[in-house]
């Protein structure tokens, strides 16, 4: 244990479709599977961020991290370091831990700026023009992409064999499409990411993440 | 030292709009910076992907990285990896060495998807119609973005000071605007590019990238 409880910034607030994915439940996540309680520092998403927060989180984005002896931010890098220094989201094993941290990168920079891409026309430019060109161009990346990531996952449970913190990044950005028909194509990814999302460590992350949401704006 | 020198793929042949950009060229320029020899796999751009392969890079993409112990893939793990178990990338300092890996995943995931959309659209779709609409809201978030990276830059040579692989990275990233206007607004980013761009360890991996390259197609 690194001293004082660790601090994870989010939001009081946002709207309903952004509740239980916006990107602290990752850290949440990554913290609930090694059993590390933490406290959540509240930002307002409409106000500006206080000068200080800019030098911890240079975007102003959430999730943020310290604990004393670090001051992190980009969940990618909280989730790594958390499984870094804690047990039970790395392999101990050298080649394997190096595998689940590729998964981890892999997550964030093969397959979310493609689904990422996908997600943002569907919610927020449907309507827009430009989208009926370009729309069947970032499927058709997407569906490949997602083709490659179940045929490497085959019929196991999780990547690389035993859940590690590159399943948790990937089920984590592919969750942006829950409720969406866009994972249909790909069975076996649905189930997977119904398996992440059935971790108890994932229910109490997303639940702690909902209860930190005021009732109204 | 780690036994036998590790090994990177890469392409035997790229159009040259490419060449130069490849991202072997983030591995070989951390292998470069850290001292490490290191030996390179190519593949044919044009052909299928070898099974085996696909087992190493599931997306069949470069560059992957072996060298006896840990089989890696993400030019972004790679050179974490890299970082992590030589001298010279990472600052010895806790808090600073978990500054500088989260820049290496801002780089990735925060700056590179909105950088690489905007590079997409000017690179293959300028003449695309979607485009008109499109283009000033991905040019809007980058500049925004970047803004946001400059203001925190400042007047320092380096994120954080001294030079880690967050810089290598964020270079790496940034470089896929030489030769066209879009730094221009943001001339300290330009600055810090070149500055990265201009070390010796950049320029021998850029250099042996464009060696392996046979002359045509």
């Amino acid at each position: 244990m690194l001293g004082p409880r660790p601090i994870v910034s989010a939001y009081q607030w946002v709207p309903d479709f952004a509740r239980g994915h916006v990107r602290d439940v990752r850290v949440r996540w990554a913290l609930e599977e090694v059993g590390v309680p933490y406290e959540t520092r509240l930002l307002d998403v409409m106000a500006e961020r206080p000068a200080d927060y800019l030098r911890e989180q240079p975007f102003g984005q959430v999730p943020a991290y310290r604990d004393g002896v670090v001051d992190i931010f980009e969940s990618g890098a909280i989730v790594m370091h958390v499984a870094e220094t804690h047990p039970g989201l790395l392999p101990d094993a050298p080649a394997a831990r190096a595998r689940a941290k590729s998964w981890v990168v892999a997550a964030l920079n093969s397959v979310e700026p493609i689904t990422q891409q996908l997600a943002e026309i569907d919610f927020f430019h449907a309507e827009a023009d430009w989208t009926k060109e370009r729309r069947p161009q970032v499927l058709e990346q997407a569906t490949k992409r997602l083709h490659q990531l179940a045929d490497y996952l085959g019929d196991r449970d999780w990547l690389e064999g035993e859940f590690t913190a590159g399943d948790l990044m990937m089920v984590a950005v592919l969750r942006v499409f829950d409720g969406t028909p866009a994972l249909e194509p790909h069975r076996t990814l649905t189930a997977y990411v119904k398996r992440g999302e059935a971790r108890p460590a994932f229910q109490r992350a997303l639940a702690a993440q909902m209860q930190d949401f005021k009732e109204e704006a």
